[in-house]
């Protein structure tokens, strides 16, 4: 394990890619000796996983939550990111004070298997060719991420995770954490996601692929090495991509038919529309900050996610004799993981008996919303966490 | 007008091409005389609407029902498709005995302005340059399309058209007929359709236009005369908006997590899922019959359309005083245009003391309900034509 030095420099695809090579996080090298067998069946011969970690962990090693990211999230859960030099993207969830409380846990947010800034990816390089490895890295599964994740916690001494707890895809490991390790996790809060991937949502995924390989300066995946970027190609996926995790609502409340700092239709194909605008605006600042290939990786982990499947069809059975305490929290407005969605997973839990609590959160902002300002989402984080923290026997904040 | 000899050949960018500028079907071409003022001010100095009939007009001219198409939509209403070769888009509902009964209607179906099957539209040829259009073609809204369609009808020596019916856009057009022309409306039949265009559907629609201007191979629009073709970015497009035509039942019930004839993941980006293949394929049929720049002038006329806007943001001064007789149709499951959006219709309809029915059908095929085989639509349309065309006095079918 290695900590660079942080840089803070401004946005830019050069820095970019320097992350995904040489983060600026702290970073574990798994060696050789503990290859990774993946879902697929090929084998990763060493890896290294990129972390920040947040708080204190206790004598007892008792204290910690793992945070996981989403789709395009990353390590920097709450500081300010090497790339962007935008805070932290949970920082109003976790910090000081906040309901993951840093003053009482230590929290370690790893970048995902597949990601692009530090963990092992598709642009990291290749040992075998000295080139990064473009579509030469194998498919993996949310299982794989998960299974990446435990020699970092076998590393920090921690038998036993407080906490895994995660929205959308970090829902998902958090599912999978608690179904593959229950013995090692304590609680498990899955927020907005669910044990599948939809249809629908294959087919969104699917469509933001298709743009980036249609984009000719993807070269087949080989962008990196040629010194290209399908940036249009990926501007389009993030596009598409962006307005399902917004409700209908919260798009007509921002911005309803309001046109972008004209006073009439341009007739033209300008962004006439300020939702026009703030969606070309999400595009061209998530190229400057994601690797299209990781991307298309991490799409297609989702789309596999099944955990029923993996469990003879019965999601029960993932649980089956599991400890863990769970709290699923769903969005009403949610449609890339609708409430239903979270009530399966409870429907599970409640038929082995598991320890479940589950709250639906009245909100109009969309899937977005478990990153957002939800004074009732933060409620029940503090709360659940709090009741079993105490439970545990860890000592409050500031009872140092 | 003149009617060019029927085509029967297979389907062909080459055939797409020539029906752009020599469509197989009736044809008006409206005279420098006449020319079209747009709504953006410009003006169309001559054009052309291409269109289909079917039936017979009866020597009263009293039952004529134009038939206005959606998005990608054509005159082939109930006949083979030039392109394509397939049967009419519309064959359950318009024919012989159909709801829309041919042996008692006369139906009209126009190809609409800026549309790619011989109407005027960017891929027809700029008389100023001997060039296609491509971007020059002027910017066109829902109001243009329908003012465009009134030489058509007086040609024809239609006083009144007995009926204009159409779903998604063409119930856009139909709403614009009733609002701008209802003295020349007897009966207007919205179906699954809106008052304006919503912020997440302006949102769609650009996503899958910077799909198509991401393209390198659109050249700036002026892919015709330079013999090139943006299939990628508009099949791309094609596939993020088809998404939106279906529900997510319809989605499950089709496909769920099914894949694609074989057994197991490819742990590869290959089309594994059945939804995937799917997509593509939907994707990449749509780019052999379809103009990619009529498909932009097209979702922008779309995005434009806010009769409300057009009326000092009161919906029901659109029909004020009007005596067209409405029969609004809605599908529970259309996320596109939801059942709210038409009750928003009826609600303005009934402010100004109009006849209207109102029926939300019970389907789960969502959007694209409105082209498929569903009972209680047909049933809907079928009794309320009847009834209206018995009170105009309008012979029934074979009672010649």
């Amino acid at each position: 394990m290695t900590t660079a030095p942080s840089l803070d420099i401004t946005a830019s695809a050069d820095t970019r890619v320097l992350e995904a090579t040489t983060p600026s996080s702290a970073y574990l090298d798994v060696p050789a000796s503990k290859p990774l067998r993946l879902d697929s069946q090929r084998q990763l011969a060493s890896y290294r996983i990129a972390y920040q970690t947040y708080g204190t962990l206790n004598g007892a090693k008792s204290n910690a939550i793992l945070v996981a990211h989403a789709l395009t999230g990353d390590q920097y859960v709450a500081s300010r990111h090497p790339v962007t030099n935008k805070p932290g993207w949970w920082e109003t969830m976790v910090g000081p004070g906040k309901p993951i409380d840093t003053d009482r846990f230590f929290v370690i947010c790893p970048n995902v298997l597949g990601g692009c800034m530090g963990s092992t990816g598709p642009a990291s390089i290749n040992p075998e060719t000295g080139k990064p490895w473009g579509l030469d890295f194998p498919v993996i599964t949310i299982g794989d991420m998960v299974e990446a994740q435990v020699p970092l916690i076998d590393h920090l001494g921690i038998d036993q995770l407080f906490c895994v707890i995660g929205g959308s895809m970090g829902g998902m490991q958090t599912l999978a954490w608690a179904a593959r390790h229950g013995d090692r996790v304590a609680t498990a809060v899955p927020v907005a996601t669910a044990a599948w991937h939809s249809s629908q949502n294959i087919a969104f995924h699917e469509v933001g692929r298709q743009a980036v390989m249609a984009d000719p300066n993807w070269c087949g995946g080989r962008y990196l090495e040629l010194g290209k970027e399908p940036r249009n190609g990926l501007a389009v996926a993030r596009m598409a991509a962006h307005i399902t995790y917004l409700s209908e609502e919260a798009l007509h409340r921002k911005f309803g038919r309001n046109l972008q700092e004209i006073s009439a239709k341009s007739f033209s194909f300008n962004a006439d529309f300020q939702v026009e605008s703030y969606l070309r605006h999400q595009g061209s600042t998530f190229v400057d900050r994601f690797d299209a290939n990781s991307y298309l990786y991490i799409t297609r982990a989702i789309d596999y996610f099944d955990l029923a499947a993996e469990h003879g069809d019965v999601l029960a059975n993932a649980f089956k004799g599991t400890k863990t305490r769970f709290c699923v929290v769903s969005f009403t407005s949610d449609w890339l993981y609708p409430t239903r969605e979270s009530r399966e997973i409870v429907h599970a839990l409640n038929a082995v008996a598991a320890n479940v609590s589950f709250v639906e959160v009245e909100s109009d902002k969309g899937h977005d919303a478990f990153l957002l300002d939800e004074p009732e989402l933060f409620a029940t984080i503090r709360g659940f966490l709090n009741a079993a923290a105490t439970k545990r026997g860890l000592k409050a904040a500031g009872k140092g």
